[in-house]
């Protein structure tokens, strides 16, 4: 922390402001965008709820909620720890999509109590981003969410990577003229991200029995005991053929392999897959493979790390998702949505693929539009 | 709501938006802003958390929080409806105090969870202000948070206009050449207003044995049956002579009239008045006794309104009051620093003293920075 830390310098004050969007230099500015003024289009609103989504910025804001339960990879460390990530979401929000976003970092990890507060907030938003809530919270916080409230609910951890992971995929079984409906998957790691990625790519044309998923105690089968809620629903789901056993077995001639785990993943086993295959190891900041090894086995490898080619960047998605769920004034934010989301994202980029290059820079402006436009016309 | 008019083209999208402080154009930007540099800052609140308020914004930021129970003159209109006011609000809190304050407009009204759910916010912010949130229910809530909560908690409907009136109190009786101490005052109305009012005026030096506050049905007095919570206190701090009856009677000979009640008065009770005195008709956007009327009995009278001279606005305090808690890190807002903010309020205008001038315009640049100012000294 010292005085010459270029990210502790950066972090000073925060890196977020609120501004006012009309002039309040005269007593008419005051008496428009103050009392006595604001009094009619309260009133109008009180007439017609549907209103506020026109005349206040509800209609553009999102609040970013976490209880900093499972921040980055560094854990369980508290709301209070988890506000730069959050302020830094709400900016990229902003920078991207062009939307109002508000951190808000909860003092209470309790599911029922967290679904109170979020309710509660709603009519402050247009709508909610989940962040960094701890699976299996993550699932039931959402689930009960989404169903209360007229606006969108989405935890970005699932979602977001799962938009971009299937935008990725398409972009690089295109690259190396395979079928989605063809490939074996294996996806490793059933926390919020494997369970959102899983169904996603289900959701965009990868088949159920094709893909295996695995935690860090093996294959998830059906009969496998212990295993509990979105763990047993992905285990009916996938894996028809009932393999068992370690991710080495599951990767044994398989064509993709996902790693959002946290975990590592033996070069051995690795290089058990068919040739020519694709491996995306997401982890951060240490992927599951490194990607030098894994370009010993797959024709294209992406990280979630900066530094290396095609960077799996949730950015690419949850504010071009937002931007258009908001136009559309969505009470939801539906599969099809996501899956144009991927689609628009794999777009941009669909013209100029390489190995190196199955995504977009997660600064190319064209995407958040793209997106938006995508995820607006889903909606409707 | 034709589209020519003036308010509603001026509220269409909000008032407010969010803006990043710092850069996001290149991957560098984005790895200091976000992953992976903001998690050595995360690591670093985790372990000391009252670098928070360093670096986050948390140290700038006010929730402006309301339940929708009592907005403007307009009554229960609930949460959507209250959004354009509090946007109102956040936006004068940034134009005079600097404060970066969001609008939380909670969907309930029940005192134990509003306070719930102000508690799990609480990390995200560095002070709270409460808004708009109905009589006796806002003094619970107020003084529950306050308690619990490590940050001020302010209800501006109750300490804004007290400390403006205050303010204004001070000048007027500089102005006649009268001790605060010598004045017999009434107040019409035991809101949240009235009651603030009351007790700030006894904190700046009016002696509460010379009060005397009425509610819709009369003279507040021991013996009073019914009065209940802060009625009851007020009734035994102040009216010791034990007057009862209506207003007329508690004017009778009165020195000072404070409306703070949305009723009116007949100019007849306002003719008991001892001459020469002060009218205060603070009732928006109509003052319990009409200025030109109450001119006639007074040498000084002032409303809420911008149309006539000696306007007690709120924005007079509140954005130095934050300002100056959040530059001192006090945790809670104390009598002494909101006699801190009436005194300094007042002393912008001291020396130019006339009577259709006794407090500032809402406009002055000068008066948050001396709030501020004196609010930060106070709080030591």
């Amino acid at each position: 922390m010292a005085s010459a830390d270029p990210v502790f310098d950066l972090h000073r004050g925060g890196k977020m402001t609120v501004a006012s969007t009309v002039p309040l230099r005269s007593r008419e500015d005051l008496s428009l965008a103050y009392t006595p003024g604001v009094a009619r289009v309260c009133e109008a609103i009180a007439e017609r709820p549907e209103l506020a989504a026109d005349y206040t910025w509800t209609g553009n804001a999102v609040a970013v909620v976490t209880d900093g339960s499972a921040v980055l990879g560094l854990g369980n460390i508290g709301p209070r720890a988890a506000m730069p990530v959050m302020e830094g979401k709400a900016i990229l929000f902003k920078q991207f999509g062009g939307v109002d976003a508000v951190p808000i970092c909860l003092d209470t990890q309790d599911v029922d109590e967290i679904i109170r507060v979020v309710t509660a907030l709603a009519p402050s938003f247009g709508g909610i981003n989940l962040e960094d809530i701890s699976a299996p919270r993550c699932f039931e916080i959402e689930r009960r969410l989404d169903e209360a409230l007229p606006i969108p609910v989405f935890h970005d951890d699932q979602h977001g990577t799962a938009i971009v992971t299937l935008a990725a995929l398409r972009n690089a079984a295109t690259l190396l003229g395979r079928d989605l409906g063809d490939l074996r998957v294996v996806i490793s790691g059933a926390g919020a991200a494997g369970v959102a990625v899983t169904r996603m790519l289900i959701a965009g044309g990868v088949r159920a029995d094709r893909v295996v998923v695995c935690d860090s105690k093996g294959i998830l089968h059906q009969g496998r005991s212990g295993l509990g809620g979105a763990k047993d629903e992905l285990a009916a789901l996938t894996n028809r053929v009932r393999l068992t056993g370690g991710i080495e077995n599951a990767l044994d001639g398989a064509d993709v392999l996902i790693g959002v785990s946290g975990g590592t993943i033996d070069e051995s086993a690795v290089a058990r897959m068919a040739p020519g295959g694709i491996v995306f190891a997401l982890a951060n900041p240490t992927p599951e493979v490194h990607p030098d090894v894994a370009a010993r086995y797959a024709a294209v490898v992406a990280t979630g790390r900066s530094d290396y080619p095609n960077q799996i960047n949730n950015v690419l998605a949850f504010p071009g998702v937002f931007r258009g769920a908001l136009e559309a004034r969505a009470r939801t934010i539906t599969d099809a949505m996501k899956v144009a989301a991927a689609d628009a994202i794999a777009g941009v980029v669909t013209g100029s693929l390489t190995a190196d290059a199955i995504v977009p820079s997660p600064l190319d402006p064209r995407v958040a539009p793209a997106v938006a436009a995508a995820v607006a016309a889903a909606a409707v």
